[in-house]
């Protein structure tokens, strides 16, 4: 990416959210996307393949930042305090982000194959950590059940850090949601 | 269905999980799997809407008959433990059914259309739970956390089910899968 084009990247997104939101998603073609943004075509697709990975770029990110941060985990941690530690570096890394996450999470939710995307990368995200653990040495079915425990953490903090109002950061409602987590699985 | 087609229902899945596995998924019609069968199209089609319908036809039962168990649970249940008599319920469902079960899941395993229809159906069996444990008067998040802890579960259980060699019932699986969650989430 050259100088002359500073945040081009999140220019485009922020551009093809907005249109999304005011016309569909359907609606929009990746022409109207880079004209918003002041772009060309050509540009757009130097970013990103279509118009639907403006909406999921991130997910390996977030997959990659998820697994390496429960990898660099203490060797003492247990199971779902690494899965922990990753939600930690996974919260951080939305700060800044809500109002982005907001209008994507509004765009994905009115559209049943990008909700059906959505899904196929969460269960990509339960698989990367599911294998993580295991390098680390956790049996199975261990491993699976804490990297499907924190992707359902992850979900639940989710949403209630785009819900309307909500002002705290995400990585306290992450760990709220872990407790609970915990709490709901205790014996009683 | 009249009395002269016996099991032709049962008779028609099994014929297109045998097409589906010899012939692959994509390349086979209806008129093949109704001519396996020994039967028409026409009676094909009183019976599922089409090819996919075949696989997917249990999900919708599936997730009313665990809802149903974690509704029916004693009113003094923790969430999780009703989550646990839902589990019950549905394990005994599957019993006789394991070999359908294992041809069924390698063909789903080899489409991804069809993978991104299991992980649909299982969001949706969570979003039931959730609301089913709402009803019950838990609060949020522990609905979501203990609902999406039981598809954990779930999905956990029956993958062992499926296994090769695999000789035990389900509902004895997924109470153990159950009891490592519990174990998981269990403060050291």
């Amino acid at each position: 990416m050259g100088r002359w084009e500073p945040n081009t990247r999140e220019r485009l997104a922020e551009a093809a959210l907005e249109l999304y939101g005011e016309r569909g998603y359907e609606q929009t073609t990746v022409a109207e996307i880079a004209g918003r943004a002041g772009l060309t075509e050509r540009t757009f697709f130097r970013h990103y393949g279509d118009k639907r990975e403006v909406l999921f770029a991130g997910s390996g990110e977030l997959e990659d930042l998820f697994a390496r941060a429960v990898a660099g985990a203490p060797e003492s941690a247990a199971p779902l305090d690494a899965v922990g530690a990753g939600l930690d570096a996974v919260g951080a890394s939305f700060a800044g982000r809500r109002d982005f996450a907001r209008a994507r999470q509004a765009v994905i939710m009115a559209n049943a194959e990008l909700r059906e995307r959505e899904l196929v990368k969460l269960a990509a995200i339960a698989a990367a950590l599911a294998r993580t653990l295991r390098g680390r040495g956790v049996p199975e079915p261990a491993a699976s059940l804490a990297a499907e425990a924190g992707v359902a953490v992850f979900k639940v903090g989710f949403e209630r850090w785009i819900g309307p109002g909500e002002k705290r950061a995400m990585p306290p409602l992450l760990r709220e949601a872990l407790a609970e987590l915990r709490a709901v699985a205790a014996r009683p």
